[in-house]
This record gives C-alpha cells, structure tokens and sequence, in this order.
C-alpha cells in the first residue's frame, strides 16, 4: 500500500504504526502528509471532545452534542446510588426465588444461553429536571437520560425457566453494588417486555450501567432498571423498600404519590439551543421526543412562543419506548422569538407546560416525574438562551 | 446520597471523585465497596477488552464480540490509502462543480444547515474475505464490514443546491487525505440514497471514518464511500481513476469486471465460532446478515452441514442495507457436524457457495466481492474450528 515512492518521506522506526509519522510537511495540507495508520482502537478526533457532566451521584449526557439517538457508551447518563462496583464476571450470579416452582442460580454464562433479543429504547431518571438560569444546555437541564441498543432474555422467558406461579403480582429486584438497590415491580411488566441484558450498543454492557448485567424495563424510571442485577423475588404484594419510601415517592397536591413507573411523553430542541449562535436564514430545529408509554406519533414545533404549531419530520423507523429524532426546518427573519417542541404519543397524552404540571400537582411536587415543554430563547444577536419559568 | 454512615469509611482526599476510593473492604464482595464515582467518560469493564487487528492497511472489526448490530465507533474496521488525516473541521471545504449551474464550495457548518437525515446502514470494504487455516475467528475471516448510524444531509439537496445537469451520469467523489482517493460513481445513486455524513452513532464521525464529512453510498463496496470529502465533480462519463484500474477491478473467467458496485448478499455465524467452545444442549446460534441491494428477506441455519436447512428469527426492524441480526436455537447432540447460514435478499439472490463463486467466476478470480457461506465445524469436545474450503 505505502509503496516506493512514499518511503523516503517516512523515518526509519521500529513500530509499525509508528512509521506513518509525520516529517517535513507542513500542517496545513492533509494531502502532503501520510496519517496515523490503522490501530486496535479508533479515538475522537481532536477538535471534538463530548464530555458528561458529573456532580456527586450523576453525570449528564451531552445531548446537544448528539445528531441521533444512539447515545455512545461511555457518554451514557450516570445515576449513583453507591458508586460503580467492579464485578468478575465469572463470580456473576442471578438468583430468582419467592413464588416459583424452581428457585434457581443463573450464571452470565447460562443467561447467554437463553434466546436472546435486542431492543432499542431509552433509560431516564425519575429526577431528570432543572432549572434557574438562562445560561443552561440541554445537558445541565434534563441530560439524565440516554438510548442504548440493549440485548439480553427476556425476562418472561426466565420466569418459565424457574416456574413462575401466576399469582405472583410484583417482583423484588436487588443490585450488587454496594447500595444494594431494591425495587418492587408489577409482575406483569416481566411478562410483558422486561428484559435482563448484558449488552449494550453490540457489545458487553459498560460497568456504569450494569455490568456484567442489569434489568431493562422499558419506559419505567431509571432506577428500577437495577444495574448489576444479583437477585429476584416473586411475590403477591410490593416490598416498600427504602428507595421506594424515602425516594422515588413525591407529593401530588394532598396525596403521596409512591408508585409512578412510566416516564411521561417529552421534548427537547437539542439544536439551536445554549450556548450556541444561529444566523438569519434557514435553520433545521432538531430535537429528541420519547415516551415511556409507546411510540411517539408526532412532534409540534413553534416557532413564536407557542402562538402556532408545526408538525416537525420524525426520523423513522419511530421504535416503541425510544428517544425519536425530530427535524422542523425554519427560516429565521433576525426578530427575536421563542422555540419550542412539544411531544404527543399514542395514549394521545400530550407533552403539558411547566404551569400545567405545577396546576396539577401543586407547588410542593418534588422533583420527580417533570416533563415540562422547553423553551429556548433566540436573541436578535443569535445568542440563544434557555428560558427558565418560575416554578410557582 | 453518600450520606454520615459512609463517611467514616472513606479517605479525605481532595478530588471529588477520589473519595470513592476503596479503603479495608476485601474484594470479593462488591456489595461491601463503595465503588467508582461519576466521570466525563465511561469505560469498558476491565474483564472485556474487544479489539480491531491491525495490519498495515486495514484493521479488523472483532464481529464475535458484538451481541447486535450498530458497530461501537472505535471498533469500526479500517481501510487504509494513506492513513488518517487530523483535518481542521474550521478550514474543510467540500468544492461541488463540474456540469453544475452554480460550482460552489461548502463549509462544514454550511453542511449542517442543510435538512438532515439519519441512516443505519453497513460499509463492507470490497475485499472482504480470508481463509487458509481452521484456527480463524469472523474477524479474521471477514472483519472489514461495520455498521453505524450516519447522519448527515441528502446528496440529492446538494445536487439541487447547485444545480446538477440533469445529463450527468457520473460524479467523482475525491477525499482530502495524503491518498487523494478518487472514485466514479453513477449520478444516479446521488439522486437516489447517496448521503454527505458527519456524524456516526449519535456524535461526530470518526477521523478513522472520515471526520468531518465523508461520502455515504449504501449498499456499495466501502472504498467509493470517500472519507475525508473534499471534492464533487459531475460528468457524462467516468473518470477511469487510479483506484478502478489498478484495484477494485477484477477477472470474471476471460473478462474483467470494472465497476462492481453492491456488495452482495451475505452471512456469517458469529457464536458459535473459533476460539469459543460450546456444550451440548440448547445453543442459540446467533450471527449477521446483509445485503447492499435492499432488506435481508430469510436467512438459513444448517446444523448437519448444509444437507437441510432451517428459517431463523431476524431481528426487527430488518433495515434496508442494514447488518441484520439473526438467531437460531439448536439442541446440540454432542456429535462432530458443521453449521452455516445463508443469506437471502429480496432481488431473491442466495449466498453461494465458495464452488458456485469459483464456478461462475473462474479460479484466478481476484479477491473482491467473495461471500461465500462460512461454515463451522463443531468437534466433539466443544470446539469450533473454521471450515477453509479449496478455492482451486
């Protein structure tokens, strides 16, 4: 390939990838310079660095860095509990016991074993909002949620393995990691697509999200997707564990609100948005919709503060449970205005405003479950700004 | 959320993600560790380590490793002219002339204006096929096929951007490395699904894979898919480069083919498969399958060495040019067999047979566009081996 001519441009090395470095020509002409040649593994280029956003128990996905919907593994959204553990594969168990005819011990090996499936669907954290300033990215304000192509068993093809008795209604659900996280589960959700999966966009699931294996449930909140899934249990009526009553539980006017599994329909314009810079002329407005409900059937788009709505281009396939690309393109006259999206799926639920949730729910809501549309502010200098609402 | 009780356990330290550092806890039991805190990049566990091989022109996809079909981007195979070029996303430009009304030259930004669209699809290089030897894995065999999801803006918005004749029939496609990569190829696939894209799995290509913008044409042999784009030039011919006179051209018995576009249709069983061993019982017989003319339609499992044949699962959705995941369960009796798979498009072509390749095409064949189906032989003691097959 690197035929006569070229050699005498090359520094006699002793690595053979090292032979391809540069000598005696300038920097800014890639056709007078042979490259980097073929590695073990590829690297991001230079002038791009996507990074997450840690805090003490998270760190957030850049989703305005992002031009689809695969999220790359290790820029998927963390939520800790306890830290990460570092599990031996080899050590893995999965123990599945309470009301089934066969309580049984799992190794990763005997799970790989089982029919497999792939599913492509979203993970978001219950907790996934904030606000208070302008100067805030998609990522600062709701990156606590990412999309994996997940593939593992399902988990109904387990619960015939071990017997399941049909009476059970919930499941138990415990991680191995040092906050051994539990978390009570309708029965029916494991019969209907819950999975347990140990991969993650073709290969082996990161440690940041379960490794060597976790549980999927598609469209419920993040946490019961219990990572470093170590035990099982069947039973007639939910556990009220810890995580479940001093967490993931918040006020709803008078009442408690304890169990709230499905993540609600939802929107984000991830292009223009902070700190980016439009110019006058036509803009594609890009974004992410999801909803732990189905599929999304359409995405509206305004372009003057919610006066009028477009119906954006949903990027097909449109796959159940799933962050969906949508596309509006718009052309900017320079004024200053107001974008927005807004999600409806295919319960008809339609995406609500801040002030709607707060109406709903009262002022005292906790953090929990907020979906509210999202507003970007386009300034006459291009500038765009988040525009934080007042939450009471 | 580390809240008083773990304090005690843990060092001061002055980084933030340090106090997670794990003091008197034996490592055998992760539930008694505080483990690894939030970061800006996630990493693979220390028990997974899949690579590409390198050669001096190419590396190799490590297919046994994946579990699904969108190829991790640092583990996309490699292809190498001239190395990878470091292009500076702010000084790349794309020239578009030839038999155009307006010849113009794109920014990269300006790309990114352009409405956008999103493609899974694989990139097969053209001379993607090795044998010789029983002690060969997928990735040995044919590891130079990758899959990714490409975003990236229609070539037919250019075309009508600067006003393509409509009495082009070609265009050269050139790419900016120390290669100057040149390849004709039929205006009609730029009309059709031809794509500019930078952007694979979500964030910015790769410089491996062409950073900042490369040519997409789905479905053809990998090497006319330019990286590093820097120019278009539209014609009523081709342009007889370099690349398709001394490669890329091969003998078809007393003829040669020239411009071989599509890849054909094609499968290979990924697990099980050399190195791995198996045991007897069920065994889900897992691999890929694709074809660069369409959807995969059927693909056939063998497990007594291709005298019957057995339809297996496809993952949906089956995408157009897409690697395709398909899955087989088998009871394995503990007997010496074979197993292969054949792929089937829907132009209704089947996957030969390396006897039916060498028939129609002649023994002094070249090694381009070879998709023979690859067979496994399983050996008593669990042991699966490759099947090299007499090419003469």
């Amino acid at each position: 390939m690197l035929g006569g001519t070229l050699a005498a441009a090359i520094l006699p090395v002793t690595s053979s990838f090292a032979k391809y470095i540069q000598v005696g020509v300038p920097a800014d002409d890639p056709t007078k310079r042979i490259g980097l040649g073929p590695s073990k593994l590829g690297t991001r280029s230079p002038f791009e660095s996507p990074l997450r956003k840690p805090s003490d128990i998270s760190s957030r996905s850049p989703l305005q860095d992002f031009y689809s919907t695969i999220t790359p593994a290790d820029l998927h959204f963390e939520r800790h509990h306890a830290g990460i553990p570092n599990i031996d594969p080899k050590q893995y168990e999965l123990l599945i016991h309470g009301m089934v005819e066969r309580p049984m011990k799992f190794s990763l090996a005997d799970l790989k074993r089982f029919p497999s499936v792939t599913k492509t669907c979203f993970i978001e954290c219950a907790g996934n909002f904030r606000t208070g300033k302008e100067e805030m990215t998609p990522q600062d304000i709701l990156g606590l949620t990412s999309q994996s192509e997940w593939t593992g068993v399902m988990l109904s093809t387990i619960f015939r393995e071990v017997g399941a008795d049909s009476k059970a209604t919930w499941f138990l659900a415990e991680g191995g990691d040092a906050s051994v996280m539990t978390r009570s589960i309708p029965a029916h959700k494991g019969w209907e697509d819950a999975m347990i999966v140990y991969a993650q966009n073709g290969e082996a699931i990161r440690p940041a999200q379960g490794y060597p294996a976790r549980l999927l449930l598609p469209g419920y909140e993040g946490n019961m997707n219990v990572k470093w899934l170590r035990r099982l249990e069947l039973s007639d009526q939910p556990w009220m564990t810890r995580e479940e009553t001093s967490k993931y539980t918040y006020p709803v006017k008078d009442k408690i609100r304890m169990f709230s599994f499905e993540m609600d329909a939802r929107s984000i314009i991830t292009f223009p948005s902070f700190p980016q810079k439009v110019e006058r002329g036509w803009i594609e407005i890009r974004g992410i919709a999801w909803t732990g409900r189905g599929k999304i059937v359409k995405v509206e788009v305004s372009t003057d503060a919610g006066k009028t709505w477009n119906e954006a281009r949903l990027q097909e396939p449109v796959l159940d449970k799933a962050h969906t690309y949508f596309r509006h393109l718009w052309q900017w006259n320079g004024d200053d205005t107001e974008i927005l999206s807004r999600a409806i799926d295919e319960t008809g639920y339609i995406q609500p405003t801040l002030r709607q949730l707060v109406d709903a729910r009262g002022t005292d809501m906790g953090g929990y479950h907020m979906n509210p549309i999202t507003s970007w502010q386009i300034k006459r200098n291009g500038s765009v700004l988040f525009k934080p609402e007042n939450f009471k």
